[in-house]
C-alpha cells in the first residue's frame, strides 16, 4: 500500500480507461472520430493547485490549454527562435478557430512572487538560468506592494501582449475572438474577472 | 439554455467553489496554508483531448503542469531569451523539489503532423510564425511514415533534451528525480510507457 | 460498442475500483478496517433521477440511505410482520447511533402520482398487488390537487410517522437527533426545506 | 470551517445544482421532460459504504435503487399489509419495464451478521423491534460459519424470493427480464457475481 505518486497516476488512468473509454465511450469517441474543436484557449499557470479542467469541471475536448510559469504571454516576435506559448496561441486561433482566449491567474503564485523579488532587488533570481527571464515578461506588473495586485497586473500585460499579435487583433476587432482576464483567488475559491472597460476585477463566484 | 462555452466554464467553476470550498475545504486548506508541494512535474500537449488531470484523475496539488504543443521540451540554452517551457521545468526541479518528470506524449497529435509535413515539404508551415519553428524542437522525429512512430520518437528527443539541463542530469544520476515517458492512444484509451532501457514502448493500461 | 447497461454498470465498478482501490485506497481503508460511522439517515425515493450520493455529492460511509417508493415512512408497528423501512430506521439509530434523518422528497414522484389517482379513484390501483398499498401510507397527502403539494404533504406524514418510533422520539426529545424534511424540485434543480415550526418549504439552494 | 453533515450535503447539492442544472442542463433535461426510463433495478443494502451510483459510476436516470438492511427480497405476499420492498419491485417492472433486476450483497454486512447472530441465539435480537424480523427473510442463509457465506447464501434467497412474483417469473420466462446476484467484497473492492448455474460466485472485477 506504499504508493508512488507515479503509481498513483497510472491507477487513475486505469480508473479514466474504465470510465470514458469502457462505461461510456460515446464520451470520447467523436473526440478521437472527429477531432477536437474546442472553443476555449487558456493560458494557465503550471501551479499544482490552479488545474483548469479540475477548477471548471471541463470534459476531453473543451479547452486547448497553456501551462506556464505565471500563465504569461510574451509579446509578438517571430524571430526564429522556439515560442513555445505563442506557438500554441497561433496553432489555437489560427487552425483550431477557438472563439475564446481565457488567460487564468491566481493568487500566491510562485512566478509572480520571483517577478516581485526580482523588482526590489535584480540580482534575486540571478541562480535561476530561466524563472527571471520569463516572468520579466510582465515586468512593470512586479512593482506592486501586493502579490495579488501583481498578479492582476500581470494578467492585464498578458492581454496587452495577445494583442500584438496581428492575427489575434484582427480576430478580436472582427468580433470573432474574445479575450478574457480572470484571477482566482485561492484562499477563499472566488473568481474574479477583468471588466476591460474599466479595468477592475469583479467577483464573479 | 443557449450556453456559451464561457459562462459554461463560470458554472463549472461554481461547482468547484461548492465541492471544494464549502463541501470539503479540507481538500484545499492545506494547499493554501502550506503552499503546492507537488511530486511530478508532467509537461503534457495543449491538447483538448488529452488533460492530465481527466486522465489520471489527479487532484489539485498533485502535478504541477506545463502545456505546450506536442509536449516538447527545448534543450538546455540560458540565453537570455524567453523560454517558458525551461522556466517551469527549473521551478519544478529547483524551487519545488519535484522527484518525477513524464513527458505524456498521444497519438493524433497535430503538432507532430505538422512536423511531419514540414519533414516532407519545408515549405509546408510557411504561412505560420511560430508552430513550425516550435516543432522543429523534435526535428528528426519527424521522418517517420506513421504518425505513432513519430509521436514516440519525440518523446526520447524531449527526454534527451531533458538531460542537457544541468541540475535535470545531476539529480537523475545521484537518484533524485526519474524520467517517465507515457504515450496516450486516444483512439484504445491504452497508455504505453518507455522502456528507457529497451527503447521500446510497453503497454501499461 | 453495443454496451447492455448491465456491462456498463461493470465497467464503471471497474473504474470504482481503480480510483478507490488502487489510486486511492486511503479513501477506503478506514470504512473497512473501523466499520462504518454515518451521521445522517436518508430516507430517498427510488426514483433513478434523485440519488442520494449523485445529488448531495456524498462520498462512501458518509450516509446511511433506504430508498422506497415515494421515500415513506411507515407508522411504528412491532408486530412481527416484515417492516424493511421500519427495520433499517432501527438500525440507523439504535445500532449505528445517527444524529440526523432525512426524508428527501421530490417532484414528478410516481409514487406520489398514483397516491393521487387513488384518492380520486379508489379504483386506480387495483390492478397492483403492493403499491397501491404502500403509498396509502402517506393516505390523506393524496388529497391534493398539485403533485408539488401532495409531494410536500407527504414528507410531513413520514416526519410525524418517524415520531412514533418510541427510539426515535426519545431522541428527538433529548436533542440527540434531528429531524429535516426536503424537497427537490427535479425541474428547477432547487432544494426545498421544511422549516417545522411554520410547516413551509423554504428554499435552500 | 465547524462542518455539520447536513450542511455538507447541503453544500453537495449546490454543487450539483451548478454542474447539473447550469454546466451541463442537458445531463437532466430528458430526464425532466420526458421522465425517468431505468433499464435496471439495483437491490442494495443501506450500509453508507455500499452506494450503488458510487460504487458503479452510475448517472441520474440508470439505476432504480431499492436500498433496506442487506438487500433483501421477501416473498410475494399480497396481503394488504405495507410491503416497500415488493412495491418497488412492483413499479420498476410493471410501471417503468426495467429489463435487469441486480440484488447486490457485499462483505462485512451488519444486517447479515444479525441473521447469523440469530441463527445461533435466538434472543440474540430479542431487543429490537424490527431487524431480527426483516433478516428473517433469509433465515437459512444465516447457517454458515463465515459471514462471507451466509452473505452469498442470501443474494441467492432473494433471487428465489424474486421468481414468487408471478409478473417476475413472467418476464423472467419469456425472456424480458434477467436477474443478478453480485457480491461486493468490501476489503478488496473485488465484484463477484452469482453463476446461477453452477451456485458459484465468479469474480468479474
Amino acid at each position: 500500500m506504499t504508493h508512488n505518486p507515479v503509481d498513483r497516476l497510472i491507477a487513475g488512468f486505469r480508473g479514466f480507461h474504465a470510465l470514458y473509454y469502457e462505461q461510456r465511450p460515446e464520451r470520447i469517441r467523436d473526440l478521437v472520430d472527429v477531432g477536437q474543436k474546442p472553443k476555449v484557449l487558456m493560458i494557465a499557470c503550471s501551479d499544482s493547485r490552479v488545474d483548469p479542467a479540475i477548477i471548471t469541471n471541463s470534459e476531453p475536448g473543451e479547452i486547448f490549454i497553456v501551462r506556464n510559469v505565471a500563465n504569461m504571454v510574451p509579446p509578438y516576435a517571430p524571430d526564429g527562435a522556439y515560442h513555445g506559448t505563442s506557438a500554441a496561441i497561433e496553432y489555437a486561433v489560427r487552425d483550431l478557430g477557438v472563439e475564446h482566449i481565457v488567460i487564468l491567474g491566481h493568487s500566491r503564485c510562485g512566478g509572480i512572487r520571483a517577478l516581485m523579488a526580482s523588482a526590489q532587488d535584480e540580482t534575486a533570481l540571478s541562480g535561476r538560468d530561466f524563472v527571471g527571464q520569463w516572468v520579466s515578461i510582465c515586468g512593470h506588473a512586479g512593482n506592486h506592494d501586493h502579490s495579488d495586485d501583481a498578479e492582476k497586473a500581470a494578467i492585464k500585460v498578458s492581454l496587452e501582449n495577445l494583442l500584438t499579435f496581428p492575427w489575434v487583433a484582427e480576430r478580436v476587432s472582427s468580433g470573432a475572438l474574445d479575450l478574457h482576464g480572470w484571477w482566482f483567488q485561492i484562499e477563499t475559491g472566488n473568481l474574479w474577472e477583468l471588466n476591460r472597460e474599466t479595468g477592475a476585477y469583479d467577483k464573479r463566484v
